[in-house]
């Protein structure tokens, strides 16, 4: 318990150099989908291999994929059959269009009031900066009686394709008791928050090909069908005007919740007026029958991420376009499979596209969704971590984003993933003038501290 | 006679000198839509001052604009009541993109074979540069007993916005007794022809707001309505499977073609199969119970011009895209109204739109479709000009194409167009690699020579 006071203590000491840290991290423009970004994912991880030694950590690897390496640590507790956590992470960030709308440079983190401006802040870097600083103050202080394992992805934004074979090739390096993500957020500053389900996701590009090249909308205005039409035709059959997916099976597999779930979900402290203040929407919509927690929640997507097609210059120019592309998503629940869903879309346009184009449907990586024990030791240990800190009991949550690792650590190392995080839904994650709200980062710092000493206590006993 | 003789071999002497200067014409990127181009449009209508001048026509000004100046000319005959042909072009060339499928450079004009690449090289300063060799061989050789009057606008390309008021203020100025139009082009390269229907132009850009900003497609995927969704479900309703165009009262005012009209059209020598080769498309399609050429000629079009939304790079950015864009233009024919159009597509917007967003639909200028005479002086000559060189009797088009100009002119100075050209079908016009045919360029040349000489003589008699 003394420990815990100077670990927590040591904490409230160095924040200033924590956050001088995450701001050097920030500042690496690692954006995993680009290809232009490659030297940024590689520094990255150098970073991020040179900060687990700077706290302490002697063994670390970096694990080479076929696209962006990974990042291991060991901290091996000098107690005989010591329990042990792994702490997951990604060093990568989104991409930051559309860049005219950020108010300071994506990658040169400006800190305004309570916030740190800058790509990655909340989305994870200041997450993993969260838990390194934890663990900083846990190891000043002498062995914790804890096995400590890190690994940071570096792919995780675009779904993560190389973690699996990393998963199972160093499956025996990663043996742990439980896997701490600190991938998901908190409802409100005031809300700790502990995700138990996740959505999966499945992502698609679809091209449509026209004329061999863009054309005279005069000259064959009236003869050739424009493939923009015809996406436009393809996308718009995909639901029906009650927002219902079109894709015949697609519900097929959906658990449905139960009304236990139900209930606790409508215990969940988000009204709509704070989703109508968080998105700016007019309204909120979606699928009739279910409350806006259930329908990001527990209820799967189809969303349109992006379309291009012709000319989208200022003005006006006069053709056909070539092609169309739109990148299409699916939010999957449980028990939805990707491949499934993907061959449902795959027939959904081989079904209704007209002979007059031709067409590419592109997979990107995806996930299945995921639901964990809430009764586990890991779990319990994060809970009253959280209440030791906000004095009030974590609402525990389904989470309508993906984090493909989850299944996989499931899958491959036969660990479930204690699910936290310390980034709220005003972040703006994704989206441009992402932030972290300093004070509630310092608060996860805090909340951490007291996670690893609860959970190695557990065992101690 | 020997003055048409002296000319003609005066232009086949010199096609070298005239393919020099049309080169250094090429080179200046005079894009009337891009704002980055100021200087360069600038630039192109000094070119074609200078141009005028130096083959002889003394009396020449910079007509100023609220956009992109025009240029004018006057050559006046020493003879008394000598008629008037106003020769019309414009000096403003389509964007280039998409960019990377030039072979060279659009701005870099470069012969390969019979061709001469690069943008502009057939819409239209190849066009201008026929009519300015023309002029030119006929001047050296002393009066021809004909006043030649030229305007040049910069405007076309994106609808000749200040075209009217300029017609307007100088009306006095461009008096003429016809108006030479080398905008349209030839079916082939055997078939010289003079069109005399083109269709008319309604352009619109159609922006739908979702949320303020882009959303994480995981955190409010399945309660907000995504834009891009929307977007394509009003594109969708549009057009009906048949391609009908689903606007209330779009066709009320269409004047159906006459039985022989559909006669005449039917002799033209366009084979579906060449307009598969210009294409490229797997089929033809379009409004059934029509034939392709009554389709580009004589039927009213709706096509996607370009459309833009969300995330559109390389990979998977999991967003819900803050807004949705799309062109949509439509090509008009005799009767229809451009306002009248746009209010019925406002209409449709209005009544088809959910609440769940807001939209701008914003209008480009447009024109009205137009029918000439192909009775007047100016076409007889002109078919007499084109059987000489070619040695067969040109066909009379209906082009599916829009020149606001020429219902503009017949509006404001009270004259009809006579409209030919000598650009190709296969010309890529509007496209990458846009190439003018040098041998029918040449010829081009030739039958303009014919056509002033034969016009004056009309009057000489």
């Amino acid at each position: 318990m003394n420990e815990r006071n100077t670990a927590l203590k040591f904490a409230e000491n160095n924040y200033n150099k924590f956050q001088k840290t995450l701001t050097e991290f920030l500042e690496i423009p690692s954006i995993s989908t680009s290809a232009e970004n490659q030297n940024a994912m590689r520094l990255a991880a150098i970073f991020v291999e040179n900060y687990l030694q700077s706290i302490g950590i002697k063994e670390t690897k970096i694990l080479e994929t076929a696209g962006h390496p990974a990042v291991f640590g060991n901290y091996a507790s000098k107690k005989k059959n010591a329990p042990t956590i792994l702490v997951y992470g990604h060093y990568d960030v989104q991409p930051p269009d559309p860049i005219d709308l950020w108010e300071s440079p994506p990658f040169s983190p400006e800190q305004r009031g309570d916030y740190l401006y800058g790509r990655g802040a909340s989305d994870m870097k200041g997450q993993i900066s969260a838990s390194l600083a934890a663990v900083e103050s846990i190891l000043q202080n002498g062995d914790p009686h804890l096995n400590i394992k890190f690994i940071y992805e570096g792919e995780e934004e675009i779904g993560s394709p190389n973690l699996p074979p990393i998963l199972k090739e160093y499956a025996d390096l990663l043996k742990c008791d439980v896997v701490l993500n600190p991938d998901a957020g908190m409802i409100s500053p005031n809300t700790p928050t502990i995700v138990y389900g996740l959505r999966g996701l499945a992502y698609f590009e679809l091209k449509i090909f026209g004329p061999s090249h863009d054309l005279h909308s005069g000259l064959f205005g009236g003869i050739v069908q424009n493939p923009a039409q015809v996406l436009c035709d393809l996308i718009s059959g995909m639901k029906d005007q009650d927002g219902i997916i079109q894709l015949d099976g697609y519900y097929d597999d959906v658990i449905e919740l139960s009304e236990n779930e139900k209930l606790e979900l409508s215990r969940l402290p988000i009204r709509d007026s704070d989703l109508l203040d968080q998105t700016g929407v007019r309204q909120l919509w979606g699928e009739k029958g279910f409350t806006s927690i259930e329908r990001t929640g527990a209820r799967p997507t189809l969303d349109v991420n992006g379309m291009l097609s012709g000319f989208t210059g200022e003005g006006s120019k006069t053709v056909i376009p070539a092609w169309a592309m739109a990148k299409i998503s699916m939010r999957l629940v449980p028990n939805q499979d990707p491949e499934k869903v993907h061959q449902q879309l795959r027939r959904y346009i081989t079904e209704n596209v007209p002979d007059t184009v031709t067409w590419d449907l592109r997979k990107f990586a995806g996930g299945r969704a995921t639901i964990a024990n809430t009764k586990q030791p890991g779990v319990i240990a994060l809970a009253q971590a959280l209440q030791s800190v906000w004095g009030t009991k974590p609402v525990f949550k389904r989470e309508g984003g993906s984090i493909p690792v989850v299944s996989e650590m499931q899958k491959t190392i036969g660990t479930d993933s204690v699910l936290t995080g310390f980034g709220l839904p005003n972040d703006n994650i994704h989206s441009p003038n992402e932030r972290l709200h300093l004070p509630t980062w310092k608060k996860g710092i805090l909340a951490l501290i007291h996670f690893f000493y609860n959970f190695a206590e557990f065992y101690e006993n």
